[in-house]
């Protein structure tokens, strides 16, 4: 009988060091002034703003899109995405970003794809100029499928206390400017997945055929890169819009759609109206809906349906929202909320 | 062909809404003077520190203790375990714990275990003082088998910037101060699971027969409870160390065991001589190297042999480490380190 290891039982140490190795320089540029110190403690190091800022901290993941970007071998993707879903969770307090942490499990390492994402994030994070301050990487020989992995993000940003966004300002009447989302953004995808593989088998081809295909209905596109856009990142619209009007709260529609979300932007008491007719829900959303024969209601309780931010400023700063931001469009209006039913309506 | 909707695809949000319903009140009890607003918002807010802090941030799993917590269903243990595993990883840079967010992901949410580790997790939160500000909880239906899960803790702590500890400030002849774990804490599991495993092949058995027979070598205690201890938290030790010594700095002994470990402690040039009969290792890891013919080398890169923090002191403190801490050891001293070589020498 030989003896074990645990190297024999499929962990490795120095296969995250060696994964972590190619990604250092560009985890070096993500370094701002208040980072102290160098990567390999236990903690990462960072000067703390002033008792006159509050920290916003979030966490995220991006859930089984990253069964789509595998497939697709498009691992980039969801590293950028994670990064983005976090700067825009703490931006909805009104905080920009300081620092990231990230967290990546797997059964075994594959150095070059574990390079590939968290490159991805090192890029967002430096596009963000939010430091990647550190990470943890986990290998866990059984609890994934071979080549699956799970991701989550960690973001701390700060806000100077009087400019909290805080939903207990909105008051009825005011307008909710929407920003438009590049597709479904990292929520959803479970029902995506179920509706692709449903056409595939209906259409006797396999997933990888079906998400490859170029569609009309999509404007020559493929179904798979509709699917794999980037979760846009908001900082650069909140930034032109904080300028140009007073922003009340803000929403970011993630997991759960627009009531899932848009009421964590407004106070008890009140819903909004949306009108849907206000933009161009985009064609991925009803090519998805089509092929899975999605009730309306589920759409809109899963999806963003093209809008991924709703920004609540007051009527009389409607029209210098839209001077400052051209992508955005007025979708609705803050009004009373009935009790006990849902708070946003469709008009 | 009926529709599909999100539900029937295996997602349910209101299944993460009803599991948090039962541990609101445990989290609630976790919160400090500087936590602002109220839990259900995009971000968890929580008021800066002043500018002469430095905060430390860090990410930490509990690896494949998971899956014994969830065989012999102690579900419990993992969450505690992840709070203190991030608590003693800032503590190893000076830091006293601020703020912990969560990652639960899971192929479906059981809000009955899913109760049972946040709420675990909230109580060491309070232990702590450390406030519970945030969480995300992932359901991705494919992704884990059934019944698995895996988890994510992020922590922020605080240290006075005079007051990081910093590896380059330790010197030759300082002495190392061992402080005794519970048993493995949360590294070297998959390589103690195969050697239950091969055990339980061995001996015809399934694993929890073996994981719950008593043993005469754990003193009338089984393998499964040894193997179950929580991670130490070491925060109360640190704070007796740091009282009557210099601290220099501090290895948090976990995956990679003393080699992986004690080195992040100490600056380039140095390494440490451990005297190993200074302290009696426990019977778990004798237990374990026997069944598995662990190779000696192995078991300190994996474990961590009885010691789980290391704390390096001058000298002249060593006999006031001892006598504000009494469970402690002096497990050796700091020597200059040969080029190329291990950096950690068993003498």
């Amino acid at each position: 009988m030989t003896g074990l290891t645990y190297k024999s039982t499929g962990v490795d140490p120095s296969r995250a060091d060696d994964a972590l190795a190619q990604v250092r320089a560009r985890i070096a540029k993500t370094r701002r002034p208040e980072v102290i110190g160098d990567v390999g403690s236990f903690g990462g190091l960072f000067a703390s703003p002033g008792a006159d800022m509050v920290l916003v901290a979030t966490t995220d993941g991006v859930g089984t899109k990253l069964d789509l970007a595998r497939l697709l071998d498009r691992h980039e993707v969801v590293g950028t995405d994670l990064v983005h879903h976090c700067v825009n969770d703490a931006m909805a307090m009104g905080a920009e970003p300081l620092f990231f942490l990230d967290y990546f499990s797997t059964s075994r390492i594959d150095p070059a794809v574990f390079a590939r994402v968290v490159g991805a994030m090192a890029d967002a994070c430096s596009a963000h100029r939010c430091a990647l301050l550190g990470g943890e990487t986990a290998e866990m020989p059984g609890t994934y499928g071979v080549g699956a992995y799970d991701l989550a993000g960690f973001l701390v940003g700060a806000v100077r206390r009087d400019a909290i966004l805080d939903p207990k300002k909105v008051v009825a009447g005011d307008v909710c400017i929407g920003v438009p989302s590049s597709g479904l953004h990292t929520n959803g995808y479970t029902l995506a997945r179920a509706i692709v593989a449903r056409a595939a088998a209906a259409q006797g081809k396999d997933m990888l055929a079906v998400l490859d295909a170029p569609r009309q209905d999509l404007g020559g596109s493929t179904l798979g890169d509709a699917l794999l856009r980037t979760h846009s990142s908001y900082l650069a619209a909140f930034r032109a819009l904080r300028e140009a009007t007073t922003i009340r709260s803000i929403a970011h529609l993630t997991g759960g759609g627009w009531e899932g979300n848009l009421p964590r932007a407004l106070p008890a008491g009140l819903g909004a109206v949306i009108d849907r007719t206000a933009w161009r829900v985009p064609p991925i959303f009803d090519v998805l809906a089509e092929l899975g024969r999605v009730p309306d209601e589920d759409q809109w309780d899963t999806w963003n349906m093209g809008i991924g931010l709703v920004v609540i400023v007051p009527a009389a700063d409607a029209d210098a929202a839209l001077g400052a931001l051209p992508e955005a469009v007025i979708v609705g209006r803050v009004e009373r909320a009935r009790h006990d039913e849902r708070r946003i309506r469709f008009a």
